[in-house]
């Protein structure tokens, strides 16, 4: 076997966040294997832009133990039991269409044994609805905030609380905003400080960055 | 004499503004035979981005007669009666650092017949700053918006007032927001409609659209 | 029911526009769901990026009540009576190709209750076809003007008239002016004062600009 | 006075970190009156880019107060005591041209109340002398890693240790990586969970998100 | 002597048209070595770029030889005679800032044996100025046209004229078209058939084009 | 009907050249209905960026009387006699790629009375390739180039005839020549005089800007 | 027979490297004659960007000769005996998504007579994996380097190796790494002297020039 | 003393190539120390990007030590007895305007203990001079090519010969050619197989390939 496929064991306990599968571009039969070789050896499995073609041409047997959600392509099996929400960590969204993005940070906090909550549709255009939740919002040790457009909600965001923000950029929009570039600007380029940026529509990424923080601080068990 | 020279005295009745004289880059030797051939005429003059250095260069005598203002780098002479601050419009702006494209703004206003606040340093980054202004924003028919960095101002804005915005993207900032191209996405990509924007750094232009459009609605003179 | 469906009423009187439901992106059910919350309390509603595939998959019942425009992409139900044309905003457009994004800048002011001329087909690359319009263009107090390619058609118009002007860049063209960003550099760009622009095919949001502004000026009744 | 100067007194307790002066672009004469505002009330004061020439001409009273770097172009005044290395956060850099930066973040740390070290030189075109300090490194709960050029560094050192990592990346280079842009794509598309980027030079923000994220884990004593 | 100051004689006989000697970037010694070789051969001699603090540099035999103009920076010596004007090109700018470019074609046209009138300032934001000047334009044969900000004169001049349009985007405007980039995208992006297109500020490109078609067209002498 | 589908009678008149059809993003009704406004008026038809899909939408009446090349995606009618070769133009590409974008240039050339021979494969990969056609080549008085990729074709060329030459760039290849961008920057970048360049893949451009000259210098009637 | 199908007998002699058929964008007559013309004549033949919908379009026959591998889109036929892996060069990816890149550049040296061998999955985030092969690595003179997203591999590689390394940036990847462009500027910028860099996914051009070198150390027999 | 002074004696046996020290952006100070840290061993030494500021700065003892050539900006001291030019690298520059990075090169090379020849000014601009010249450059086994504006030279050269060409493009040109960004291009996207490309302006870069592209096959004896 290629040892491409081979599970990195090592790496879980040398960076503290467990290796996940990236799919997109994989080959079926690359998949199938991957996951063969690590549901065969009882390991916590994730997966990331698993889009449902992808899904469909998985193995009836594997498609039955894994955990598939189409809305965030992503997959999970042998996961650790979770937490419950310790007010760690909330996921913030400017709207309904940043949700795969939001879900996708969710799911993989999940996987690392983090419960958040997802508090969606709070975009600065219409601000009283991101007043009406924000002393929620407060609550919470990190936050991460997903939005596309202008990602104003970034700096707004972080005027307003003292959690540090992990700011994941969406590729929600069209004309100078199409692929997330002008969101991704504003989240670097705030005026707010406490803003702390991954790359467009990496919501798994922000929660790496998440579980990586939690357990430097103790907040959650190594692995 | 070059016909470049000549003032374009249709252009005020053609199209509701009178044309501003853009010195940026232009000859010393240039400048002051413009400023000679409409003073001489008694015509209303406007001069944007006039450096330090040029206005030194110009005649004694045309300094004694222009108003010049080093900080938005723009003179005017022969200026009509000013109106008083009739509500019409207030210039809002983020930061200090914005104060000269607003400037530019109100005085390019004010030679239109004009008056117009500047209501400076609300930036978002303390967002309790922009609503203790908010009601006083509220009274104006328009706003005329300055920000750089990120440009969040816009949207936020935008979602609390029923006044439209015309945006002016300024050049503050570096890195990823260096010449105002991040805060000129987020203005043209905003998630609350009733922004217009025009280019960056364009204070002149921003107040040209006002006074365009209150001629229009008869809340100015014709000239 | 998640409450990023829930309608938001105090929009409108907050910002002087209707929300509108950008559907791109929005799954089917959402979009079901979207629509029933607000037919069921007799809401004004209007859609904007509505697809023919998204379209087909609603109930047969809600197709009945909406009325979609496939060419603009655009729904609405639950419109209030409709002012007749009172030379308050015309449409200018540079070529035939231009008309979808002009259409949806038309049927989003007539569900504002502003009927508006769409004057199609004045590009400048035939000068007298827009010169022997230009007399029935000064008529109204704003344009809104649509333009792909190279976008001159905003900078002739603006020195020819005296109504302020709504830049719409549209993703005509191939090469350089690919996806509009020639036409938008050269709305921002013009020498000509009097230019506001919005993004790239965002007609939608041209026509809330002139909304909020005919509002302001008492010349379309408070929603 | 201009309330633009005016100390924002509520900032630090909203946000959990204090506001700095950003100088560039400022007049001599408004940094002059901001110092001696907030120096009237023994506030503790933060300046950032504050170049050689801003800091000869302000007041020789004001220089004898503040405490200035040429290097990092930063000054501070009324500091509360340091706290001691604590191991909560290292400060590592590529090359001897990211020290300016990294100086940046260490004085903003320092001025917040923190203290951490500088490991400098440790770029990946040798990768034994990060390895001779990849033990050291290792010791801190969260890392400031600063790098120009290609900026490979970020992703090394997140395969490496399973603290989180701040990316700054830095304006070193010329070439496809002037301005800092391929350092700021290697920090946000890198393979290696677990970095946070923030703007080109940021090394201030860089600093207020590690200070933030400490406050929150009780790592620092709330302002 | 080092070969690249040899002139290269047969470069006129192959291409149509005489090198010409760039000198942005060249040290004082190289351009007086190559100024002295070609005055010893009595070759016509044409330079472009040549800044004042180079000119100031050369050898003042060689300054009282080369004919200067410090507006255009170029220089020439042993032209031979002057043609009159045969209506075969005109020389059109937008604005008097554009006036530097517009004389660096005219002096390489008149270098080549051609001479062209240059009629400036008949940017389109003010359209009547075009108007009146357009049948004096329409008895040239070719048109160089020179044109900044957003470069609308290509696309309107296009549309009026039969002549072939040789644009030369100028490097005139601040914000978006900054450096001459709006301008180009719309010579090339054009609506209007007929427009062929230089670099920007290259008014020697576009004089040499012109150059070479006239000689193959036998309305010049080959060289 | 729609006054977009009306012919515009003066175009070829005013211009020196006819209009042409531009399909891309029309819908089939539309095309469908300027198709028969001006067949239906002997007028002589010019259609670009036609689409096999399109084209099989057309009535099949339509598709009898029109002249359709799939590979240039061109169609037209009632087109005068052509002239023969007379060495006016000649059109040149650097490979097999280029050949849709060389046969756009070819045939519209040809609706406009000019035959002009195509000569393929001359990349500079093969320089001898290009010098066993270079005598050919001299013969005719303008030359068409078409390239992609680096499109250093365009240098190599006008350094070696006497010609003026209307580059073409041609968005084939990938990575940094991915769209044409790299091809065009070429053209307009070239240390060789003698360039003129029209947009990425305007092998119609290229075709309308030889008319224009050539109708200037008396090789083609006036139509 | 159009001459663009030709073969270049003359290249290989000339520039040390057969040529290579580019398939992409080619019709499917276009290729059968191609090939029919080659293999007729017994000669060497090697096709890239061969889709494997272009693949099924080919001859039975023409099927039955070529070796076609869809993972790399690479056909050849008439290859020479190839050589045994003299530790001349390897090729090192950095994750399996790269492996279609490599593989196409692991065939276009074995149809140049030059086994290499592939090693994969040896990225920066799990930096023990490279520390495991880099022994295996240091044994061949030549190194081919495939990495996409932020491409921090070939600084690290260079910094642990006397080869030089030919980068090829991969487009894997999305957000800001997407295309290949983090990629591709870090090969250029990196801080470790020793990388030469080809275009994004071209993996047959860095074979090309592996080739050329090794002929030019008299590493293998000239063709 | 700071051990980012402390010269890496592992560098040369790990890599193949001296390190250099990068001297743009560092202080004087700094610079004075590492040179006196570096001297005091008798250790070679080499400088790139020393600019005459930086070089007057130095101290006396210093400069009489260290062999400075401003045009290059390169300074160097404890070199090796050099090789005589044993036909294994060549550099071929467009323009008298590349030759500062010509020099570059070259310089490393000696450095390093290769002499190579450098041949100017054969752009393709006039072929006949690089065809006069192309039997010399096919003597040397590897090329080291410099050129600016659009580059067209790496891709004839490439097809002209059977050695290697390391492309360095140099940022000489303005408008779309400005900071050698069309250069860079064309050297990435060349329709000639056998280019490797470094960074913009990086002389030094192509010394260091070359370099260890000789010493691995034996051209030049290990450090």
């Amino acid at each position: 076997m290629n040892d491409a496929f081979i599970w990195d064991a090592e790496r879980a306990s040398r960076t503290g966040v467990a290796e996940a599968v990236f799919c997109q571009g994989k080959a079926n039969g690359d998949l199938i294997a991957i996951i063969e070789h690590n549901l065969s050896q009882q390991r916590p499995l994730f997966m990331t832009r698993l889009s449902q073609e992808q899904w469909c041409a998985l193995l009836e047997q594997q498609q039955s133990i894994l955990d598939y959600d189409p809305h965030s392509q992503t997959a999970m099996a042998n996961v650790k039991a979770n937490s419950v929400d310790t007010k760690s960590v909330c996921i913030v969204c400017a709207g309904t269409s940043d949700l795969s993005v939001a879900k996708e940070a969710q799911r993989s906090l999940l996987f690392n044994g983090v419960t958040a909550p997802l508090i969606a549709d709070v975009g600065v255009a219409g601000l009283w609805r991101l007043m009406d939740k924000i002393e929620l919002i407060r609550q919470y040790k990190m936050i991460i905030a997903v939005a596309g457009m202008e990602g104003a909600l970034f700096s707004v965001l972080a005027g307003l609380v003292t959690a540090p923000i992990v700011a994941v950029p969406s590729a929600v929009g069209y004309g100078v905003s199409a692929h997330g570039q002008a969101a991704l600007s504003s989240a670097l380029a705030s005026c707010s400080p406490g803003i702390m940026t991954v790359n467009i529509n990496n919501g798994f990424g922000a929660a790496a960055c998440v579980v990586k923080t939690l357990r430097q601080f103790k907040q959650l068990e190594d692995q």
